[in-house]
């Protein structure tokens, strides 16, 4: 139902694009709000223009006009306007159909991902749209155009060479294990660029450990060029354009902590066909505290990362490994850091659990690439960590991303307020809850917070005395300290049986 | 421990949520991130606010408020603003165990509610609460655990005496039955201390109408001396704080155009246990062209408008009657309120249809009550229309209100510039377009405009001869006359077939 109103010239300019001036009550009565987009036309003009509401520039029955809307039209003092509210874009609609349970085809689905790309969906109705995925589990088919749709509507790395990658699905606090595999790949000279993310429901992601080291965010252009020089990149994933429908809708997940396991895959794909990955090695840690729960969904995911990776002409391996305790001593950008250097520096205090997980995944990526014979792999990799390959490849890495290549593992900085947990009586350590080490390592400010974050000094099932020490937590000031020791009271993250 | 803070007040709104501002040096130095929460007080008050971060619009020491924060708040030069740092709310995790589609228990429930109202959750978290009920409906125990909480963080009218009460669910013009009603109602004696709404999407609510006769915006003290003196009161529920969860959730759900049913029924609910209500009669309109479309649906509400009330501990009623037509004679605030005053004045021109309505519903409340026995209802309430007891009632409750209790029904104010629209030819009136209506008397400027709108002649089905008056428009000025004829040409209010 059209507006019919009188035009009154303002001699305003926007420097951009038409605007129209409403009398508050009249949007009011007519549900439109400001940024709604109207078409107007009056005698044989015709133009969009986006609103905008006020209650003293315009009276009732009128419509001010910027200068963009009346330059070069004709427009007479007796001219009406007729105003008519666009129709919602269309992805709006493909959204509510999305809510209401129903599959979407290509079209839909792209229609989507490119307002969500270009800013044309608020976050509030991009929400609608994550929270859409509740509703009614995505359809291989969905997942293959979601992927598709959100790399067409990014950047593209196009390298000239093959590429191959290793992923972790995460869930697993610590796990640093990308920054120990591809300096080892790199060292045997394929081509690893290495983008990760930051932390989502986590403490830290690669990329926030990764910056204790070295700054991670580049243009591509530049990542291209660290690429062909090193064979590798550690680079934040998040600050290209590989895959801008996917950082909104991340980011949106936030609040809630929620990743649901569908939009997980395709975050992850769609970014993996934006690199124009060919082979690629997937860590997928399953446990009860982990992001992976079960077995079974473990396959069920399995089986849509092969289908995906078939239909994108990508290579795809997952391990499946037994998350029952963090991989890594620390917790945390800084602490995670200091963790990997240890190993690559070769430490005496080097958690060996992160150096053998980290051989394993490289070593099936040089497998599954057919870089070696199959059960050569992990020998392979063990070796370039022993003689110091890898640390002269991170060191590479380090210095030509502009970080400081001769850090030594034990002078990382951490924060300086802390408190240490001991054990309140004799007992053995339990099983450790991921969930806890999330809640305290985040209260106490982690991962943007580097040095915040916590050392486990004690393992699963390990038997402690009275007195041992559990655990340190480390916070940047005395009240993101409080608030990590309140969560830790409340859920603690160890408990001695 | 919280920061101490000057306050500085900063001319920006959100729109929404209350946001404030830190300077970064000082951000970093308690470890607070932009997008944390923040508890403020001041003297007496009390607001959470969303953080952002500057590096120059505020100094150290300096903390800068929206106007959201400060809007409707005291705040002296010299207040100190004291900042806490909120963890997460539990509520979050409330909203995904919905979001998963469990069922929530009432705590559960009440968290989520709370942490709306307090302004403690954003509006993307509250949107994947609006968006959890798609995962899976409401059930009936969820229904009433929402009606519950929301009323519960919500003011209270907390009348000492029993309360009764009639509801539309709307969607049709004109049906202006709760100003008879309600005169009818309390000159028996009874307590129905009315809220209503003002028109969003339609010509009139039943508060721009009443307002032509009186003011309607008090504080919830005032309506309570009102209705104690006065057994009644006509008032505007929009001013008071009844239901402010409810106000936000409706707010998100506008960029998708979604109303639930459940939401709906919910929403009414919940400001009648704030109101105090016992008894309450509602009428539901069932038609191609109202809220409500069809009687099996009719039918699925009623039971849950039914289902609450026993579980609210509130008797109630559903009546559900067939919309085919506007309810009354006059649309528009000022035409209306001509209508029921012509009703309650027993004048000649008294709209016959919107006087049955009334005393019907007036009726079926008393028999409700048991105030009367089974079918004397409708007799009594007839009774005090002929009697002029009801009128004598509303101008009891005008007067309380502050407004002119001896108006006449024919002294009515309504718009100088008006156009009689006839019959182009013999024939029949076809269906009254319910959309064109408020197409039309919104360009002629209701409900802002309360002399604006349109009087209808003529009826659905009724025969008219050429030249026989249809309809008559009613606007304040010759332009909004005209505006109001041109979307009458465009679609029509009226055809004759």
């Amino acid at each position: 139902m059209p507006l019919y109103l009188k035009p009154r010239k303002l001699d305003f300019s926007s420097g951009s694009e038409p605007l129209a001036v409403l009398n508050q009550h009249e949007a009011e009565a007519y549900g439109i709000q400001a940024g709604d987009r109207v078409e107007l036309s009056w005698d044989h003009e015709k133009v969009i223009a986006a609103v905008e509401i006020s209650s003293s520039r315009v009276n009732s029955g009128e419509i001010g006009l910027w200068r963009e809307v009346w330059r070069g039209r004709r427009l007479r003092r007796q001219s009406v306007v007729e105003a008519e509210l666009l129709s919602r874009p269309p992805s709006i609609e493909a959204i509510k159909k999305k809510l209401l349970g129903q599959e979407l085809g290509y079209d839909e689905v792209y229609a989507i991902i490119a307002d969500i790309a270009s800013g044309r969906l608020s976050p509030v109705e991009i929400t609608y749209y994550v929270a859409s995925g509740f509703v009614k589990p995505n359809t291989d088919n969905e997942l293959y155009y979601l992927s598709r749709a959100i790399a067409a509507t990014g950047e593209q790395m196009n390298l000239p060479m093959q590429v191959v990658d290793k992923h972790s699905v995460g869930g697993l606090p610590g796990n640093r294990t990308t920054m120990l595999v591809t300096p080892i790949i790199a060292s045997l000279g394929l081509y690893i660029p290495k983008t990760s993310s930051r932390a989502i429901t986590s403490p830290a992601g690669t990329a926030d450990t990764m910056e204790v080291l070295a700054p991670v965010t580049f243009p591509l252009s530049r990542i291209r060029e660290i690429v062909k020089r090193t064979h590798a990149c550690l680079v934040w994933g998040g600050g290209l354009n590989l895959a801008p429908a996917d950082d909104r809708i991340i980011k949106l997940s936030r609040p809630l902590g929620l990743e649901p396991y569908d939009k997980m895959i395709v975050s992850i794909m769609a970014k993996k066909v934006a690199m124009g990955v060919d082979y690629l090695v997937i860590d997928m840690p399953v446990g009860d505290t982990a992001k992976i729960t079960t077995r079974k969904l473990a396959r069920q995911l399995e089986d849509k990362f092969i289908y995906l990776g078939r239909r994108l002409n990508m290579k795809v391996k997952v391990i499946k490994t037994l998350a029952k305790e963090p991989v890594g001593r620390g917790i945390g950008p800084a602490l995670e850091a200091r963790d990997v250097l240890r190993v690559l520096q070769q430490k005496p205090l080097k958690p060996q659990d992160l150096e053998d997980k980290a051989v394993y995944l490289a070593g099936e990526l040089l497998e599954l690439k057919k870089f070696c014979r199959p059960g050569e792999g992990e020998r392979l990799a063990r070796k370039q960590l022993q003689s110091g390959a890898a640390w002269r490849k991170m060191q590479e890495i380090i210095e030509v991303q502009g970080g400081q290549p001769n850090i030594n593992a034990d002078a990382v900085a951490v924060g300086a307020y802390r408190y240490e947990i001991h054990a309140p009586r004799d007992g053995r350590v339990g099983l450790i809850d991921n969930r806890a080490i999330n809640g305290v390592c985040m209260n106490l400010g982690a991962p943007h917070e580097k040095i915040a974050g916590l050392h486990l000094h004690a393992r699963w099932n390990q038997k402690v005395s009275r007195g041992d020490k559990l655990l340190t937590l480390y916070a940047p000031s005395k009240e993101r300290l409080e608030l990590g020791l309140k969560a830790q009271e409340r859920t603690p993250v160890m408990t001695i049986s």
